[in-house]
């Protein structure tokens, strides 16, 4: 415990003071929206839930989501590893490796636990086709599984603890990012590799039989490893946050045991993670309600390959497509009316591969049109080039409205014989109130592991996600993935 | 290369704008003090720079100094290499650590280069003793040194090439920090943490033969893992950052030398580095006179072991008491007159363990007076809680004097007799006015490597450091600092 003066902290009464703050003292200052116990206490009291939860009072919706969860992960994470960016990292990193400890899902190599870690997070969010946290844009599951299934190799854990531990892990990182989103977004953080560090670190710590005193010494070395700039969007460094995020979290969580010592107040210190990190906090939202509510209940899978932000785009125009019996060559042109994130994430006017694909809001509208779908096998350097693709795509528009939020669109299709056709969509299919089937959910995994894993082995990764409380050892889901 | 919009990306055309911004768009915004060339293609300047600079450019005293850099550098490992913060790390990591490609300088085990770069890097920085960029408060040996040394263990490295490298990785991270201090440090982040990953990659990167966009990507990758809150100081976390910073930089080559994208513009992006993590940045101190001047020219070595905050304190009581022949007992009181910064970063009352005393300018006061030195043998747990020593510490006072300058401070001594006496210390010794000699260097080196390594071994070392441009092979470095 660091004695350093607080006086930085600065506790506002009213609501509504979210926002830039002037500077005060030496430090760029987070507000908090009240002066509540628990902005003073929050990484004590975020600890000590982690550290004392039972996996006896999850609810049956909470356990069922978290499988739902793990079982997105694992199909993200075994259609992601044949990824020409998983290769690069582990031909970069294998010589550093220690033993086969653990295994790459998706892929024939085992390595230590801490590199699996990685590069099993690099391939979970590789395809951009993970879970989403969508009052966050957190990707919940990659730092966090990706970190307890590599330590569930390396010693016995249940598949019970296991599940727990994923609840608590997407629990932390989703809370903390609900306490600093969009401030800290919208400073240019992945958030994905920021908070789900702690995720990690939660996570794994409970599985170590972490005290209250190292879970919180986890989170002051989670803290000082927060991972991703926005910059790296459109490039291999993307999906390298969630991998690091997971790899670094763990190891915090191993240091801790060991008695590796840090600050008690990683997340409120005067020059902690929120302070630091953000420019606006409210720490209520990371310590009211916990064990009460469950973020993971908030979680989604995506029906298509890529950023949620063009979720409703897509779902319009393959609405309009079944609708009207749409082909590419009938329609004259695509009116898109978004929220202003969408062309600031996704605004490349011509892509030339199937990552930058993922980034154009132009490509995502025509894909929909051509192929009828925007799977992982829609978003490659072979459709992004496509001619009649590409003459699509630039007869795309798209203006920003300010009436439509971020998970609403419109889309407007004028065909050559002057038909208009409009499609609002309120909820993209994937979303919280349009969620996934568990059976639309079976049949993602098993697209995505196709052609990697036999069909039999799908079957049984599907079922120990599906019914991991059951397992004796977690370490069958790395079994059942493994190339 | 991302085509993020840059719109948030503000010039200015004054001097003296420098500061907090409003929030423009959805991005903290840093400015620049002009809208020159090299403010819109800073990292691929600096990159460039990097690739091909040559050895032959160097001048003699940059590498004189580079070599003195490296020798404080290995000596503060060694030294180091005891102390309870590397055990742990050691315990927690061994497990996981790849063959054994790389020494841990004084200690015994071997580990894989990535492992072997983080622990050195920890090991020289855990007894706050390591070299200081005064300018920016840099460390900038920790980053650079433990990676490249790590690395000249897995293939082939000249002397030549090596501190070659080391001059560029030191360029590097202190050019990064030129341009962002005091704005950056003041937001609470652990500088040589956060500038010290481009510095590692840099160095790392020279060594791998990276192409220009090569240096690019690592450069992205190392922007992207920033390491190290100002929280952590006082905590095993603080030394952590060097190291972790050494291992992520590493990895950064390693991976893009591999071919794994990352922006173009880690440092200029819209959602880069500088805007992320700083409030104000001058980025023309990046790219002004590459190859002209050299910042090791700058940097400096402790005679004392702790922050460099407190020496001019504790070069003003070890005079007043060689000139007065003081003992504690015949003090009445010590006013201090310092800094601001003295108070924020030391100013724990009452520590308890030696480490908690590197965070005392009262102990430190107590400790130059008591022991008449403020080396490793001083910052005890024993010389902190010597009752003698407890009693002169709870005499001391300090007080910010705003007249008083950073490098600066005022001791006034008064006696039971009622004499005052009283030292104004311009700079301290071990500052670039006061430079540390080289005969001082060695005597601090051989304290350091006393009780770790035999005296010839210790002899090898100093040789090894201070000629290492004649050496076939950088990695006789390691062998000579291993145990």
């Amino acid at each position: 415990m660091t004695d350093i003066d607080r006086r930085g902290f600065v506790g506002a009464s009213a609501l509504g003071l979210i926002g830039l703050l002037p500077r005060e003292g030496a430090t760029r200052t987070a507000r908090t929206q009240s002066q509540s116990p628990e902005a003073q206490d929050v990484t004590r009291l975020l600890a000590a839930y982690v550290v004392h939860a039972r996996p006896d009072d999850l609810p049956a919706p909470v356990r069922t989501e978290a499988c739902r969860t793990l079982l997105n992960w694992a199909g993200c994470a075994v259609g992601g590893a044949q990824q020409a960016t998983v290769d690069i990292a582990v031909r970069a990193l294998r010589p550093f490796s220690g033993p086969a400890q653990a295994s790459l899902l998706g892929r024939p190599e085992r390595m230590d636990a801490l590199h699996a870690a990685l590069l099993n997070g690099i391939s979970s969010h590789v395809l951009d086709f993970d879970d989403t946290h969508l009052k966050t844009v957190i990707h919940p599951a990659g730092p966090v599984a990706s970190a307890i299934l590599a330590l569930a190799e390396t010693r016995p854990v249940s598949g019970r603890d296991f599940l727990h531990a994923l609840v608590l892990g997407a629990e932390v990182e989703c809370r903390i990012g609900n306490a600093v989103y969009p401030a800290h977004y919208d400073c240019g953080w992945h958030i994905t590799g920021t908070t789900g560090v702690f995720g990690a670190a939660a996570a794994s710590g409970r599985l170590l039989g972490l005290s209250e005193q190292q879970m919180r010494w986890a989170f002051g070395l989670a803290a000082t490893q927060p991972v991703g700039l926005r910059e790296m969007f459109g490039t291999m460094t993307k999906s390298f946050h969630p991998g690091r995020a997971a790899q670094n979290g763990l190891t915090a969580a191993l240091l801790a045991k060991e008695g590796f010592t840090s600050t008690d107040v990683a997340l409120e210190g005067r020059t902690g993670w929120a302070h630091v990190l953000s420019t606006a906090c409210d720490y209520s939202q990371i310590t009211r309600g916990l064990g009460d509510r469950y973020e993971i209940l908030l979680n989604t899978y995506k029906p298509f390959a890529c950023g949620v932000v063009l979720h409703p785009i897509i779902d319009a125009c393959l609405q309009l497509r079944a609708e009207h019996h749409l082909t590419s060559e009938a329609i004259d042109r695509i009116d898109l009316a978004v929220h202003p994130l969408v062309l600031e994430l996704t605004g490349k006017r011509t892509p030339q591969t199937g990552l930058e694909g993922k980034f154009s809001v132009y490509f995502a509208a025509a894909i929909a049109i051509a192929a009828g779908a925007a799977g992982v096998r829609q978003f490659t350097d072979e459709w992004v080039r496509q001619p009649a693709v590409v003459a699509l795509r630039d007869r795309v528009t798209a203006t920003v409205d300010p009436s439509i939020g971020e998970a609403q669109a419109r889309a407007a299709i004028t065909l050559k014989d002057g038909r208009r056709l409009e499609k609002f969509v309120e909820h993209a299919v994937g979303s919280v109130e349009r969620p996934l089937t568990d059976a639309d959910l079976d049949a993602k995994v098993r697209d995505l592991c196709e052609g990697v894993l036999p069909a039999r082995q799908t079957d049984r990764l599907i079922d120990v996600c599906r019914h991991i409380e059951r397992e004796p050892s977690a370490s069958v889901i790395a079994e059942a993935g493994h190339r």
